[in-house]
Order: structure tokens, then sequence, then C-alpha cells
């Protein structure tokens, strides 16, 4: 492996110019202006893993932008990987905020800004030069690869469930990669082995045909908004825990080892809770923050409106009130079991005094790798290698539905491993990715190729 | 009397002649457009009560809209009423609405279809009309009176506390008469003698210094939107009782002649429901509609605003979370220590980790004339002569702030004498007043100036 480190390490300036060349293309999916961006971006993308020996390179068509394929699949024996990433990117407003433009890529203090720095072209263009290195210092990968990057991630993924559907036997693999994600900290890498689902709803309450006067009909009837507060009061206890009956019933205990691995990690609360402006941080009983927000399920309201909203004071006694309710969800909770559990304790707990409408607005799957899964420790040892450091094993509490894609149609584990920084400005002004951590990266890459390689595939 | 009467029978075309000249004046206060008509509906006013036989006709500067003072006072030893009303109308929106033009004054079936024709020009008319006959015909009144017309009440009588302040001495007297309300249905005549007060505040919890993504920081923080919930919740219980300690201290229970009496009123419960849209009527426990909104307090949620409200789903946790929130007060409860007792028991049940602002946005005190009341007695005895019925005694569930100022600044009771339906569209389209109960109005008001003045003044 030294010729492939020596010839990372001396391609420096050359990757920073390459990259500079990807990141100038404005491949902003969310803005029809750019559509012809964005499929110039497909090309060069494709051209790209070409030129770093990949084969079989191609676009594929999915009814939106293109998924750019390429695979090297002369490993026998050997695990396949099944890399996915993206190679559209977020608009960039407020421009004016922007210290240097988001489409010329500029280094300063050892970071790269553009936009598509570190989210994600800068990470995928990690692995192209990856590839690069092991097929042009030694001719060959330590494993077989497949690729697929979407255009189309920064607008939901339209298309990819559907891909991934239509070709499920092609992308047949043995472990799936991602780098889409910051690890925990500077200096701190990251493997992130689980991540939350999602149960979304909307509530409707009527109470009467139109908005009453509280002069006249104060008392007669029920209110609206004051039901709805009843009802939400209802779905926690003043400790934090959701009152929804088999809410919990599902959820996986958090591990002896996990716990203590979460409380080594450099973690300062009160910088945290400074940092939100929260006069206290709260949460569930017996369980510390971290665990609150990347293994336990939440209940939160997402958005209320009800009557009178201006200023000064109306005598309304409002005729509806609505709620935007969602619930996080980690494993092994199914958003259609807790959507069914909660729209019967929510249909309990209203009183018949008022209408209730409940709409599922979205829903998504938890998910989690178990961190004796071989891929995840394979992983650990290539981030070890190529970081000079251990990575902590975190888990996440948002969600990334292609991990569950990847798990429910291909039967797939993920390994999540990314190499930004929390503080990179992924979607907002000044994106950045540290150079270091990409050089790393790239050589982790490498490790990683190998480490799985030495896996049975 | 009976010339008086018989005067005002054959009166009554003439009536509706110059009364449609005064409903022709389109004395909108709320729109500056209207400056002009206002003033000029101020000097027929003053030109009507000269015509009447009134005295000390003048214009009374009030930094608004000017009020109409006329007075008539020589009946030594009789009690002395003061008359309110006002000349100024609503504005008419929306115009398409309406059958006939809102200023040109059309009778049909027996109503007077106009634009002020029951609020409060019609009413106020039927006073003037009552006055001239007794002048006309006895040469004189039984009681003494002064009248004081404004031009503000349609938007908020922002000159009126200060212009009764200003003129306690002048304004001296023993009774209010105001007739800017309505009966309590067809041919029901009535009597109002309690109205609620009011307590109105706004409430605003913060949590975080701006939303946060639910996914990363859900279950790190308490979520002000539910946080909100929680708070309401604990302000009523389940039966409807408000739970605030010491709210009810003050409230004067009702009468067993009360209830009674409100029982025997002729009001179908399951046909207001039914107009109403409700899925059933709610209220506190033990108490009838009537007694819910005419003399209970109530607690009520007037508008919710926090986080997301658009279409769809947005997985955020709101920074913020607003509820306008007002209390209808009884006799005995003080608006001031009501306040105090919210606030306190608002305080004590919003959990630390949020912070609370909470602002008081109006106030208004209850107000009630007891029934025994000779002024009471008086009137009812007046209604019975005049509409051949006797009165049904009410309360009205909403405010009049102008009858709690006579009470405070003058010391004064107020006799609600309205002939007004409820289903006459004051501040709606197609506003109208009856013209057989404008009709009896007047001889009902000539015979309650002479109940009035047979008491001791």
């Amino acid at each position: 492996m030294h010729t492939v480190i020596d010839f990372i390490h001396t391609s420096r300036d050359r990757y920073i110019s390459a990259l500079t060349e990807y990141l100038a293309i404005p491949s902003i999916s969310a803005l029809p202006d750019h559509v012809d961006d964005v499929a110039r971006c497909a090309r060069w993308t494709a051209d790209e893993l070409g030129r770093v020996g990949l084969e079989n390179v191609r676009l594929i068509e999915t009814g939106g932008n293109p998924v750019v394929y390429a695979d090297w699949l002369h490993a026998p024996g050997a695990p396949t990987i099944l890399f996915y990433g993206h190679y559209d990117v977020q608009p960039v407003d407020p421009l004016d905020q922007w210290t240097s433009p988001p489409f010329e890529a500029t280094v300063r203090a050892g970071e790269i800004y553009a936009r598509g720095a570190v989210d994600d072209k800068g990470q995928i263009f990690m692995h192209f030069k990856a590839v690069e290195a092991c097929l042009k210092q030694t001719g060959r990968l330590p494993v077989n690869m497949k690729l697929i990057l979407e255009g189309e991630e920064e607008i939901g993924s339209t298309h990819l469930d559907g891909f991934v559907r239509d070709h499920q036997s092609e992308l047949a693999a043995n472990v799936v990669i991602i780098s889409d994600s910051p690890m925990f900290d500077r200096g701190v890498p990251s493997l992130c082995y689980g991540l939350r689902g999602l149960s979304y709803f909307q509530i409707d309450l009527r109470g009467t045909t139109s908005d009453l006067h509280s002069g006249s009909f104060g008392g007669a009837v029920a209110n609206p908004g004051f039901v709805l507060a009843q009802v939400l009061a209802q779905m926690k206890d003043r400790a934090g825990r959701v009152k929804i009956p088999g809410f919990y019933d599902d959820v996986r205990p958090l591990l002896d080892e996990e716990r203590e691995a979460f409380a080594r990690l450099p973690f300062n609360e009160q910088q945290y809770r400074t940092d939100l402006g929260a006069p206290r941080l709260f949460g569930e009983r017996d369980y510390t923050t971290l665990e609150r927000v990347w293994a336990r399920p939440t209940f939160e309201v997402n958005g209320l409106l009800s009557g009178f909203t201006g200023d000064g004071a109306k005598t309304v006694i409002p005729a509806v009130a609505m709620a935007k309710v969602s619930m996080r969800l980690v494993p092994d909770q199914e958003p259609d079991t807790i959507a069914e559990i909660f729209e019967t304790y929510l249909r309990k707990v209203t009183p018949k005094t008022v209408t209730l409408d409940v709409t599922r607005l979205h829903g998504g799957k938890p998910w989690m790798t178990e961190l004796d899964n071989p891929f995840v420790q394979a992983a650990g040892r290539a981030i070890e290698r190529g970081f000079g450091r251990a990575p902590v094993f975190n888990r996440e509490g948002g969600s990334i539905p292609v991990v569950s894609t990847f798990q429910e149609v291909l039967g797939l584990p993920t390994l999540l491993f990314g190499v930004g920084l929390p503080d990179e400005n992924a979607h907002a002004p000044n994106e950045k990715l540290n150079l270091g951590n990409f050089l790393n990266g790239i050589i982790a890459s490498t490790f990683l190729y190998e480490e799985i390689g030495k896996l049975t595939g």
C-alpha cells in the first residue's frame, strides 16, 4: 500500500484542481434554471469515473435526473461494495453572505469553500480518488465495487427508490458505503451505525361551523384550540415520556456498551445548551442528551394554528384548530404500527365535542447496523489507519431515507463513512470541506476497501 | 297619556320619512373617507334634538368625533335620566350582499332595511320621537333628561371614557338608559340586567434561539409548542371548570329566581346546537347553556401559533409558541385581580425549560344591576305597557364597556332597553329594524319616562 499512499500524498494539488472544476458546475437540482448544469454535472461525473479506471460507466434514466453508474468487478471471492452518493447541490441563497463565490472554489486556511464542497461532491470525489490511487498504482481494487451517483438527493431523492427497485439484481452487493454525513467532531472521526425513523401527522379539530364571539357563546361549546391543547398534553407526561399505549413496546434498549461509548464522547452539554439558547435541556428521564437524540423515540409538536394570531385582542372562539405532530422512531419501531396506535389513542383522548381529522403526512423506518457487524468492524479499522485514531461509534437523530431503501429493497447494511465536520455549512452560505480530512479520507477509503476485501464476499 | 299614544300612532309615516333621512347619512366612523359624513350626521342629530324640543343642544369636542349633547331639566324632584347612544355606523362591506342600497332605507314586509337601522340610529331615533311626543302633546317630560350621542362607538368609543370623566358633574343623573341591544327573541321583550367582563392575554413561550431540526435535536430540549399545550391544558379540568386558584372566589352565585327565570325562557337547545354546527354543546357541569354564557366565567383560547403551519410536513422543533387567551368575567370578579391570579398560576405551571412572556391585552369589568332595583322594576312595567307583555329579564355573555364607565365614573345603574331582534344583522349586510318594535318602542319609551318619573330623583 505504500505506493498508493505516496501517490495520494503527492497528488494533493492535482486533486484540488480537479475538485475545483467539479465544484464549478452549479448542479442545483431544486432550480429549473439549472437543469442543463445538472445534466452537465452528470456527464462530468461519468467522465471522471471513466478517467479513474472504472468500467461500464453510463447514465441511467430515472424519469428525473440520471443516475451515474460505474463498476469494477474483478475481485472474485471478495465482497462487493455498493457506493452511493449524489452530484446535485443545494441552492446558494442568500448569495450576499458568501465570502467567495459559491461556484469558484477557494482555499483558505486549509479549507476549500464552495457549494457542494462537503455535501456531497467533495466526499464522493474522495472515493473517486481512492479508487484511482488503487487502480493506477496496483492495477486492481481489493473489492468489487458498484457506484451509483444520483442527481436528486437535494430534492428528496424523488426517483431513487424506484431506480433501486427496478435495478435490484444489478445492484446486488454485500454492503453500502455512503460518505454524506459529518464526523462527530473536529479530530473525532466517527462511524454512524444508527438513524431514527419518522411518523408525521396533521391533526384538525373542528368545533363549530364558523368562529364565534367569545362573549356571546363562551361557555356553551367546546373551544377547539383548548381541546387541541388538552389532547396534545396527553401525548407525553411531565417526565417527557410518551403516553401512547404500546409506544415503547418495540424500542430496542440501549446496550451497556453503547451507553458507555456515548458517555466517553467529547460532548459538552453546557456548550450545547448555550449554542441552542435553551434555558435548560430537557428530555426523557434516565437518559443522557446523546442517548435521547440518537437512541430514544420522541413526540414533537411541529406546528400549531388556531383562531386569531395577529396583533392585539380579538374575542373569538376559533371554529378550528390544527397541529402538525411527529414522532422520531428508533429500532425496532415500525412507522405503520406507530401510526395505528397513535391514531387509536388520539381518537380515544379527543372528546366528542369536536370533530377530528387525522392525516398521515410522512413515515420512514429507523435504521441500525449491529456494532459487531464485520463491515462495521472493518470500517473502524480503516478509519483508525487513515486518521490515526480509532473512530467513535455514534448514532444520529435524523433520518436518511435511502439507507432504509437499501436495507429494505436490497437487504444490505450501510456504512455511514463521513469525513465532513458539523460546522462545514452544508445547506448554508460558505459551505466548506477541511482539506486534511479530505486527504485522510482518500487514504482511509483505500484502507476501507482493503479491510472489506479481507472479508468473505 | 292618551294624546301622546294617539300622536305616536298617527305619526308613523312621518317617523319613517325622517328616519330615512337620518339613515341616508353614511356616518361610517371606521373609514377616513367618511369623516365629513360623520360630522354632518352629528349636526343632523343636534338639529333633530332641537326640533323635538330639547334644550342646550350642542356638539362637544372630544379630540375625535363630537358628542352631541342636549337636555331637558324642568321636572324638579323627579329623577334624571342620562340617555346614551351613538350616531356612527359600521362599514357596509360586502356591498354586493345587500338587497337594497345600505344608505337608501327601504321598507319591506314591516322591516326598514338600512345600515344603522337597528345599530343604533333607529333605536336612538325612537327616543327622540318619544321625547317629541311628550313635549308636543303635554308640554313637559315626566323626568329630567340628559342625552349624549357619540360618534365613535363602532371604533371602540376611543374618546368616550375621557369625555365622561371630563364632564362628570354635568352628567350627574340617577340612571342611564341605553337602547343598543336586541331583545331576547321575536315577541319576547326583555331587559338585560347583566353583562360579562373580560381579561385578555397573550402568552409567548420561547424554547431556543431558532427553530431546530426535529431529527437532530428532538429529545434534547423542551418543545415550546408542546409546553404551550401542557400549560393551557392545566387551565381547565375535563368538566370545563377553570383551575386557576381563586378564580371562582368572587363569582356571585346565581339566585334561584334567576335560574328559574332563565329556565322559563323560550330557548331551544337543540336548535342552538344545530345553528352553531357543534357536534354537541359543552360547558361547566351543573349549569344550563344560558347560565353558562350569561352568568358563569370562562377560560377560552382565542388563538394559537407555533412552528410550521403550511401544507405538508416540515420536521421542525419550533423556537417559539404563542397563545391568545381570555377569560369572560361575571360579577363580582375584578379584571385586575383575575389578571394577577392568572399570571401567578401561569408562571407556576410553566416549566423552566422555556421562557415565558405574558402580556395583558384588554380588561373590562363585568356589570350587573340588581333585579329589585326600582329603575329595573320601572322599566319592566314600561315594557309590559308598551309591548303588551311582561319582559323577560336576561343577561348577556358579552361586554359593553360604556356600561362599566357609567357605573365606575358616574356611579350610575344602567337600563339596557333594547328593541332590536337577534337576527336584524347589526354589523352585517341587510341590517334592518322591525317597524312594529320601533313604534312599540316609542310608546314604551314614553311609559319608561313616566314610570321613572314616579320614582324619587
